[in-house]
């Protein structure tokens, strides 16, 4: 008797709240400012996550418009967050490569970053993140990012769909 | 009265036999083998495709698996379909940009490449392929890529979720 | 008669004064912090340009070294300096793909970010960037970017290397 | 008393011959075509190349000029002559992310891949290449592409600049 490989989903490797206070040891000064998170993180699977991004006058560029390097870090974060979740713990996994596609402008308002990882290896994770504007259907950006995992970062199983 | 933007899609620009049949037109010599067409367009919707690449023993590499310019051709192609789905017949629709992350190595075997449309531009469009080994869910290599498409292309209407 | 091509190295568009005046009437708050401009153009010629990001402590991350959203900004800003110096002041030019190779770990002081266009055409400008920690010779990044040139933008000349 | 590290370049892992008789052993029926190789190394240095794609009427696509498949493909190739000049003879050198920029449409003759790589780890080397039609200036393409080095390749060091 065979299980699918889809058929029982693997639990994140952490919740939210140790996510976040993961990062508020690591990390204490990024993702806050005036009033809470700038970052916040709303789901997390394994290997999946979703992130809003409060709005702040800040991002705004001419035209009522948010930023690109605003979008970038969205997605650098979105993607990190995913990696966590599948392999737990590793403040030090890097970003060696990102490529992001500008599709429309976003409007003026939270933006949310949908994630999911597309390998995780030994060495390399791979995650997509697709970027709307709240209440919006339509894609505004995609990118891609692959993080390097350091050799040492303990025992956490890999792969997409581990067997059950 | 209105209608949510998705309630209707879009029927696609063009019947597969048409698109088939603009191929032999425009590229006469691509895509086809001894025995039938290398690339085969297995479904298609308005800005989404499925392409199957026959698998052929030139495509392999040491270790049994699929080189990666062909896994790039095949990106390449299948959303360039997608785009043609959407715009209708541009035979000049370019490649500007194209991303691609390999994910694991592919089986010796069909290669099933899925596409969709994540921008319809005037000018640009944009997709993202996922590509397995036919019989396996996990992906293989993943990319993006952008097609310029030129000024005077005629009137097909342009948007991903056009009004009904 | 005929000149080779490289023999007169055309003009930048505008003059970093001129460069500088321009983005404050167009992004007034973007780029400045408290003690002067966050990223300053010190060589313009045309399609290139070297940028220097400021350092400051809120760009650091643990380690010490300096975030990859900040230099995906510095990137995106550079390249955008080098695509204004060959097609002149236009605001609306959009980043419409960027992608970014992390290649070392910055060390935590200023970033120098050295930029040429590697096409100028009528609607697409494509940007590569170098960036090093300043007095080190070795990349910490490198990133390639496509800029799409509004149609309406005005009578500049396009290409690399123009007649003379 | 100290050397500048660029003071005394350091020599490739291999000679060309080596290059073409390891191509031979482990990719016995790839790069060759009637008449010899499709893909020659016109010059190898520590981390640099030059490849001339060889013209076949193959590559041609309508209006005379070059398939982007081929333009990946080439990319790949030659950045891969990069790695292995720089790590030595590892068969299991793996694309694991390639970015292309098309920038012109190439004439129907030989093309010219020039690389470098723009770094040289322990388990990721990263290149870029340009293509030009041979006998012209102007970049047709533009690629980055990384490489994995598995891990028991050997004793070969890193480094872009290594100690001399």
């Amino acid at each position: 008797m065979t299980a699918s490989k889809s058929a029982r989903p693997q639990a994140p490797a952490m919740s939210i709240d140790e996510f976040n206070a993961f990062m508020d040891e690591v990390f204490p000064a990024a993702g806050h400012q005036a009033g809470g998170r700038r970052m916040v993180v709303e789901a997390m699977g394994y290997g999946s996550c979703t992130v809003r991004l409060v709005f702040s006058e800040k991002q705004v560029r001419p035209g009522g418009t948010i930023s690109g390097p605003t979008m970038m870090g969205l997605s650098d974060f979105a993607i990190y967050v995913a990696v966590l979740s599948a392999v737990g713990k590793v403040p030090l996994a890097l970003t060696t490569n990102l490529n992001i596609n500008f599709l429309k402008a976003p409007a003026p308002r939270d933006m949310i970053a949908r994630c999911r990882l597309i390998k995780v290896g030994k060495r390399l994770c791979v995650g997509e993140a697709e970027l709307t504007s709240d209440g919006d259907d339509e894609m505004v950006a995609h990118a891609t990012a692959t993080y390097s995992i350091p050799p040492d970062r303990g025992g956490r199983p890999q792969g997409l769909s581990p067997p059950v």
